[in-house]
């Protein structure tokens, strides 16, 4: 296949030159050419060259008249104009990803327009400790940078603004809101990113009780808005419960999901009804409309969800409401993890599966942790368990909890509590809501990595049994807390200090290979960030992830948006 | 900004000149020019055109040398080879969507290269039967066109060849299965297309029952997916319902629903685990793993859910599976559409809610056209008409029949029925079951043209009383029967004769319309084809089209995959 004109002109302008003598050659006569001198003694060895440099219309030996010498001469200066203007544009008007980010220089311009147009005080920041703040996390151990500039966003025509100026200036541009990521989403890019930062954007809209619905801006954490829900005396609220402090915005970057997910499923399923994005080019746009449901083509909402921001900016959505039932809750403890799943499935396709909404693993040393760390007034036996909350009025959960039961008896499990007041409830609930706590708590001083995996339900025991051994032969100390309805679960390592980070990123790299190797994913709900990305393409196959890429590019040809994370750098020896 | 030269040199060969011709023009002194005769008689008009000509090397007045001459003519020769090139590059070696398809000639070389890869019988068609009616549908009276020819695919390395041989000779490929689409989504397309029928590959692959999900391709049906599992003992099924007859590829593309939406979401949920895609260039892609859930990434399982075939060739699906349950049906009947609505939403938010599983209205007409059509032994009062199905096991279906008598009383009913065996169950239902044949066969002779739309819930008494007015006001007979969890409902509009489908087609419009003003969708769950796509700009906004065009033009570059569907036509007012 032929290259393009411009391409070959640009790479490779002696071409011309070579096809103009090569079309020559056979046309015309060849003969000696004329030395200056006139003598016929042999020419010197650069000869040859020196007879061809009276066709140049510049040479004193150019035989034309000055009327070819003007002709030659402008014909040069012409082709020399178009392809310097060519090579302009193509540093001026960059267009493709490979395009460098802005300079110093450009950042300091960058941020001078920003704070113009945002001279109230406190929208834009480059204190240090903003910058770094914005750009690192402490739950994630992950290689940090600070960004170049903080702006506080307070609607979506700002968020508009901010992204005009940035591509203008070709700066990265990385969302920031309830800061709770744990694989590095939101560090700063070098050689230099405005965060925009959404906290601020953190307000319900509209709420529509008949519809099942509400809308609010991209930083409103989901405890907030079933809070607000609450408080109003609306029986209804959102269903997707990732870690507390979590917002809207990045809820739908991450694809979250949370505890509630077996029953209600995650951030894919249908719980945001449409969003509204600013795009790379600045463009405002609706996914859909506030119907639940819609064939009109492919679903552009999901597009954005698990995206970690590199698509478009989220700045309000519309989520749809589940009514907000009765809870209880219960507990069953097992001799080890396989009988505890197994009896999970058991539950979940009984006629009363629809009245569990959340089904949790703590396996034994959790349970430890969690009578060290002294959460519970009362000390519970170090056995694989499972906390259940069923949901539903009386007579419902009566029959639920009777069925857990006779399930979890029939898969050995050999204690079962049933919490009969609410105050019950919460103390026993406490356990798996101070999970992560209790693990930092018992063990003072220690750090805590934490990861997640999840495979197909059946696989989960053989998953943990492996892990575990694994873990111990490493010599690290960690936790399992897992979503065991669906096969997920999260790994807490503990580690004193930067000497056994090593240790734990290799652990969590066989973890992650285990978890692989059993049809599973690399992450189930916290993402890819910068932590995960080195899996895709095992996860995934490189024609999967090279399709992630192309849409990347044609809806951010300028690679702006949170660079660095998600996609996997590409492999150089990749011909594609 | 600058054009690029390859494009400057193709699109304007004169510039080059123009340019050589000003930047020459200052630099050397103008001078009159010689005539050939060397006469000082005024130049006759064309005298200046005239006197350019010796700069010409072909020239019998050329000034120059023969080296001269011989230089510039094989520049232009060079020039002219390049730009040839180019051309010729461009044209066989087209990138962009405006490329046209194979020539009728080149559709003969493709069909030939099909039956060489195909040798067997019944492979590939073209009988112009089987042209015609892989083209076109009884369902539906949009304009259709036969297809140049059929390919029965088997496997996913079938479809891989089919689609290199379109690629190869620029054919447009339309996918069919289940046939059962209501707006034109396998259309033949103009000047000729490949059909890749695809209800071969109907094969249950594996069953993981402990994970509750299972491998099929992608021409099996729904309804004998859920047979089989039956048939096995296997207490499990896939809960999306569609039409009788569809099959999961159609599902995935037209992102269907169906009645059992209100308990378990569409297929833009979390039903389809990953999809094994053959993408425009031939490559073959699983686009998830078989995990429950994963947050690694945005999810391209839901890029080809709701694209009609456009961006890819789905040949194997992972679905997920629910639990079989129990089921009893209800009945309700209603004064008008608001009670109705209103009744099913407090049952919806009730702590009985999960336990319905359907819950469909028929409106006073569809109940007439049921008892005129005499498909149940027994009359039913003609009002608006609430059919439920309650799933779980007794005591659970007893508390929630009881909720939902209290509830539908509370909203005005006067009338209850509940299924207490199970043959009272199956004729009850049998008159939800075939509505769309009573409709007809109330009617003889009449034909039925089927739309659907979908709202906010609490619009959707509004949007039903505005319908049911205009379509009598329109002089048509209409019946309406609607999944009213969902804010969706069917309008079955009857008609004669083709004399009166612009009635038919102008009351559609207004449909749409009315939904489009509730803040709905013009299509709940149909799809968009041919028929909708006039709506999607107004509907989605030019942002979010050009979006999802975006992409398209990333996906499948050459626009192959059934072109002319989904996306709307580009308005040439349009610049972008």
């Amino acid at each position: 296949m032929f290259r393009p004109l411009g391409r070959w002109l640009t790479t490779r302008p002696g071409n011309i030159r070579n096809l103009s003598q090569s079309a020559r050659g056979p046309q015309f006569p060849r003969r000696p050419p004329l030395s200056s001198s006139g003598s016929s003694a042999p020419p010197p060895p650069n000869a040859k060259i020196l007879a061809f440099a009276q066709y140049s219309p510049w040479s004193s030996s150019f035989p034309g008249s000055w009327r070819t010498r003007a002709l030659l001469q402008s014909a040069f200066y012409a082709v020399s104009i178009v392809l310097a203007t060519n090579y302009v544009d193509s540093v001026w008007f960059p267009s493709g990803a490979e395009t460098g980010y802005a300079s110093p220089r450009e950042i300091k311009v960058a941020i001078e327009k920003l704070k113009q147009a945002f001279p109230e005080e406190d929208r834009v920041s480059t204190d240090s400790n903003v910058l770094t703040e914005h750009g690192s996390s402490d739950n994630s151990y992950h290689p940090a940078s600070p960004h170049a500039v903080v702006v506080r966003a307070l609607s979506t025509e700002d968020v508009v603004t901010i992204v005009k100026i940035a591509t203008e200036c070709r700066m990265p541009m990385v969302v920031y809101s309830g800061a709770t990521s744990l694989e590095g989403h939101y560090s700063g890019v070098s050689p230099g990113s405005i965060c925009i930062d959404m906290s601020a954007m953190d307000k319900i809209l509209e709420i529509h009780e008949a519809d099942s619905d509400l809308i609010c801006q991209a930083g409103a954490q989901w405890e907030d808005i079933n809070q607000t829900l609450k408080d109003k005396g609306i029986p209804l609220f959102f269903p997707l419960d990732p870690g507390p402090g979590a917002t809207i915005g990045g809820m739908v970057g991450t694809g979250c999901s949370g505890t509630n997910a077996v029953r209600y499923g995650t951030a894919k399923a249908e719980w945001f009804l449409n969003l509204t994005v600013v795009l790379p080019n600045g463009e405002v746009i609706k996914t859909r409309r506030r119907a639940r449901k819609s064939s009109a083509g492919f679903d552009t909402t999901k597009l954005f969800i698990g995206a970690e921001g590199t698509l478009g900016i989220v700045t309000e959505a519309t989520l749809r409401l589940a009514p907000r039932l009765p809870i209880k809750v219960a507990m069953a403890q097992f001799g080890n993890v396989e009988q505890a799943v197994n009896a999970v499935q058991d539950i979940l396709n009984s006629p009363y599966g629809s009245h569990i909404q959340c089904v949790e693993l703590l396996d034994d040393h959790m349970m430890d942790a969690i009578n060290t760390a002294g959460v519970s007034t009362k000390l519970l036996p170090v056995r694989d368990t499972l906390f259940f909350k069923l949901q539903g009025d009386d007579p419902a959960i009566k029959l639920t909890a009777k069925t857990v039961q006779t399930i979890v008896k029939k898969h050995g499990s050999d204690r079962f509590e049933f919490a009969r007041t609410d105050q019950e409830a919460e103390d026993l609930w406490q356990n798996r809501k101070y999970a992560l706590t209790s693990t930092i708590g018992a063990h003072p001083g220690s750090r805590c990595w934490t990861t997640d995996v999840c495979v197909p339900v059946s696989k989960l025991p053989e998953l943990v049994y492996e892990t575990k051994k694994d873990l111990a032969e490493a010599g690290l100390r960690s936790t399992i807390v897992g979503h065991v309805g669906d096969g997920n679960f999260h790994a807490l390592i503990l580690f004193e200090n930067d000497d056994e980070l090593p240790k734990v990123t290799d652990a969590v790299h066989r973890l992650v290979h285990r978890a692989l190797d059993l049809d599973g994913t690399c992450t189930g709900e916290h993402g890819v960030g910068i932590g995960k990305k080195q899996y895709l393409s095992e996860e995934l196959g490189e024609g999967t992830v090279e399709l992630m890429r192309s849409i990347k590019n044609a809806v951010d040809p300028l690679n702006l948006l949170n660079p660095g994370k998600l996609y996997p750098d590409k492999s150089k020896s990749r011909t594609q």
